[in-house]
């Protein structure tokens, strides 16, 4: 396994500490408002939607703490855009990824917290906290968290698509796939063992710890997928676009995640196609 | 709200204490294989499915608590079918619902413990291990425990389509939909707010926590949905088959749960012409 052995071990201790306090103080926020009855209205009648205001309070916090102790840093949020993009460091967030998950009460959603290096994901944290489930990827490595006990990340290695446990958020047209987008999905669901839904960043996590094999998505925002790229890599597994290309060169957002070089090859030779 | 009023209820009180015994009992065969790293080989050899030994080894516990407990009790299961199908008091159990979130690590798998008398879902337990969820139905109340903390269940009471936040475990044809189902399950998820797949019999748990509003599905047996109608009818929802009639009555293995009494009329005039 590789480690960090550079300089920059050090850093990405501290900065890893500080990811979790940004996790943390986004808790707070998410938590007080997942299953809190729905719907409410304030004293002057306005109607709020819990799931947005977790999402911009959270994102507040974050914002608020990477400001006070990184203020060279960039940030890049979901909910209020960019500071400092430019910035060799960049925070790139989304406090609510599974915003459907989070309204209907199902703990699948998570608060993604990257750290991009020269516009490159270097440490991604994926955190559910219902389930107290944290991921966090690092160069070289990748750790999962749950009730105090931490254990490395390893991604199955599943190699043939006939095995293999498939996640995409939601398989209908027009959802999140266009074009011929949803034929390629379901062209290799044909192939694979089994197929789940509405997942969102939480089955990058499960792909982490050997549980699902293969990911295929499209529509995504780079706060969507950037800290899912540390953890999938730190497990030994691989994210890119469809076309095997590097994140972010694709202005459709297509992602495929995998548990294997030869899981990956297989996907990408259905849908390189499209 | 209506309480079980009459000498029943002691009866009752017991059933409860002892639904709760075998789900723990299920527990321990479920939980020690969940996450627990896929297929695994014994000496000889031959592979193993985790998740068909958690539902075996979990099934057969039950039963033994059963026939220790109640020897003139009748229990029907998935694994291993019926015995005394014919008594009066019978146990409804399917050890490991959603098999398919058991084998990708997604804590929305259930089990289900379902008590009928004559016949009629009269006691439900849903249990789910890893998020420490577990709901009891019984006649006129629905109780919900996590972590020790016990709350009453309501259905959220939502009334429109326009609102709901709709679940089924799969929307594609000829995946539980056969025929036209899928195309009226499509026609309701385009009125609704948002639809959320895989959940299995735990869409039902959330409906009764106020979280789901509306769960449309097919090709359900009776261990599916029997420990299922007294959590669902517990929390003032309801619970029929697509023409409004009592479950068992459709071969096919129709249901659709719904928070209100609006709402499931409005969902049974779109399901009731397929």
């Amino acid at each position: 396994m590789v480690r960090v052995m550079t300089a920059d071990a050090d850093l990405y201790k501290e900065f890893s500490v500080f990811a979790g306090r940004l996790a943390d103080a986004a808790r707070a926020e998410t938590m007080s408002r997942f299953r809190a009855g729905g719907e409410v209205t304030n004293k002057a009648g306005i109607w709020f939607d819990p799931v947005t205001e977790a999402d911009r309070e959270a994102e507040r916090a974050i914002r608020r703490m990477v400001n006070a102790v990184y203020p060279r840093h960039g940030v890049i949020g979901e909910e209020f855009g960019a500071e400092r993009a430019e910035a060799d460091y960049r925070w790139v967030i989304d406090p609510v990824d599974g915003t459907r998950a989070f309204v209907c009460g199902v703990a699948t959603w998570a608060t993604l917290i990257g750290l991009e290096k020269a516009g490159r994901p270097t440490l991604g944290l994926i955190d559910q906290p219902f389930s107290d489930e944290r991921w966090l990827g690092l160069p070289g490595r990748a750790t999962y968290r749950r009730r105090g006990i931490e254990s490395e990340c390893r991604a199955s290695g599943v190699a043939d698509l006939k095995r293999a446990r498939l996640s995409t958020t939601d398989p209908r047209r027009e959802a999140y796939f266009t074009g011929d987008e949803a034929e390629a999905f379901a062209a290799i669901a044909a192939k694979c063992q089994v197929a789940r839904f509405s997942l969102d960043a939480y089955a990058y996590g499960l792909l982490a710890i050997g549980e699902i094999d293969l990911v295929v998505e499209s529509s995504l925002k780079r706060h969507d997928y950037s800290a899912l790229v540390p953890v999938v890599e730190g497990a030994g597994g691989i994210i890119t676009g469809w076309k095997g290309e590097p994140l972010g060169e694709d202005a459709r957002g297509r992602v495929v995640a995998s548990a294997s070089p030869a899981l990956h090859k297989a996907a990408l030779a259905i849908l390189a196609a499209v």
